[in-house]
């Protein structure tokens, strides 16, 4: 599990930062997460295939997530794509896009299955091979939805010396793996607990942008490998951060340390800083394993050692 | 009077070319031509002062020169900007335009005046201090316009030596640099040839994007200064260029040699091509002084020694 950051800006891009756009990559599938304007040249910049990605996730149908959109639907028309395309994005935008397509006549030679997110709580919108991957509210101007990947549960690990200690055929490992007692031959029931070992948690990577500070938010990103979570502001400017939606690095950083995740990634920065050294200083302060999101890094998502 | 070159692909961009948009400086008035994706973006990496902006002309409406719009409207919104924006696009860009801000709830804080393009032949489109611009109808798929931008005629220049033969008052001088012949105070009249000399000619930028060859723009770009012209293909694909509307290397310097141009830049190019070189090697077997077109590159349009 790798991410890549596209754009670390909010609504203003400045000279060296594009608008938010992430790219989540597992097993070489692309999970493209929002889709600022200029995505799809970081995208070409970084390298990532535009074949490898089948899904896009918009957080909310505020313009510096989305206008990349129309241009890189388009480049995959012209790039001659046929296979699906899955969509989620906020209730309404289905209209949005097709309106906007047909505006420019564009007819897009692939399907594209639009799937509305709205409401409120946690709810699974996509399982594939190797992820499920849900869609949360977050608190903004408009509806806006968090999105969480977290790979699917691996199977507990089989304690070896069991094996031959009661006398287990092969045929019997996958489901003693899944979790089921094994009875041996003269009818004793071993508990799985002392056949196996727990597997490593599911990796998990949960991105949260835009949002103002919720106490809730923390429940629906417990324990996540890796949290991105917006920092538009330091904590000088609290009150802007309210009127306008938004989160304080050190908002950020009071959710990554309530839901205990392992990283915190802060972004979607005011292009009133050049630098933003001191926002991840105020994070540390609350949430020591706090880092900028830096645009054209690619982040491991893996089990602390 | 400066071009920047913002973009340099067609439709497709790659890691080092973004779509169309040129900014023609003039007396720190920056006139913008067409807004592909990333506009913004490359506006602030080549310093460009967005509030310099009144001016953007729109060729037509493929993505690749329109897409960056309402991302850079959005971001003058932000920017607190109240002075009014002329826009000069195709007839039915307007609605399209307010339909698309309308549904991310865009309501901008400057008056848009929009001046829609349509019909044949060339048309003055906007007259201010230091220029006249016409558009002027190429041959693409869809209506599709170019640009003349043009310094506005300077006064005759007085021949110095004059003034004190014919003994001619410095109240007259004006009037004569514009033209009028001089009366002297026992009544003869010297003709304005023998007074002045025609001033250097006015300087002048041609855009031309998207178009493929026709033999009448030659008349409309007729000994322009510096003359930018599509290039989408080389001549081995002479008849993609055909299907798809574009032109050919050789195409842009034919139109060049046949108006009698200062200057050829050539861009717009496919995506296929990593290096030019020999599509400007091309132009030139036919128009010398043929130049590709380079991103964030500085061109002055100037008189040639």
């Amino acid at each position: 599990m790798e991410l890549t950051v596209l754009g670390t800006s909010s609504a203003l891009p400045t000279s060296e930062r594009y608008q938010s756009a992430h790219v989540l990559n597992v097993h070489e599938r692309f999970y493209l997460i929002d889709c600022g304007e200029g995505t799809q040249i970081q995208l070409r910049k970084n390298r990532i295939r535009f074949g490898r990605i089948d899904d896009i996730f918009i957080s909310h149908l505020h313009g510096d997530h989305v206008f990349g959109i129309y241009g890189l639907l388009s480049s995959f028309n012209l790039m001659g794509r046929e296979t699906p395309l899955r969509l989620y994005a906020p209730d309404g935008f289905e209209r949005i896009l097709n309106s906007h397509l047909d505006d420019f006549g564009i007819i897009l030679n692939y399907p594209v299955e639009v799937y509305p997110l709205s409401g409120d709580g946690v709810k699974i919108i996509r399982e594939d091979r190797y992820l499920d991957i849900f869609a949360f509210p977050l608190e903004h101007r408009v509806p806006t939805f968090g999105f969480l990947f977290r790979e699917k549960p691996k199977d507990r690990l089989m304690i070896k010396e069991c094996i031959d200690r009661f006398k287990i055929p092969v045929a019997r490992i996958p489901a003693i793996k899944k979790g089921n007692d094994f009875i041996t031959e003269d009818g004793k029931v071993i508990p799985n607990e002392e056949l196996t070992c727990p597997a490593a948690p599911p990796l998990s990577y949960a991105y949260c942008s835009d949002t103002m500070y919720f106490s809730k938010l923390a429940t629906y990103v417990k324990d996540v490998t890796l949290l991105y979570h917006e920092s538009t502001y330091d904590a000088s400017h609290i009150e802007l951060a309210a009127v306008t939606g938004h989160s304080t690095a050190r908002d950020a950083a009071r959710t990554a340390r309530d839901a205990n995740v392992g990283k915190l990634l802060i972004g979607h920065f005011s292009s009133r800083y050049k630098n933003v050294d001191h926002l991840v200083e105020e994070a540390r302060e609350l949430f020591k394993e706090s880092y900028p999101a830096e645009e054209g890094k690619c982040y491991k998502i893996g089990r602390q050692e």
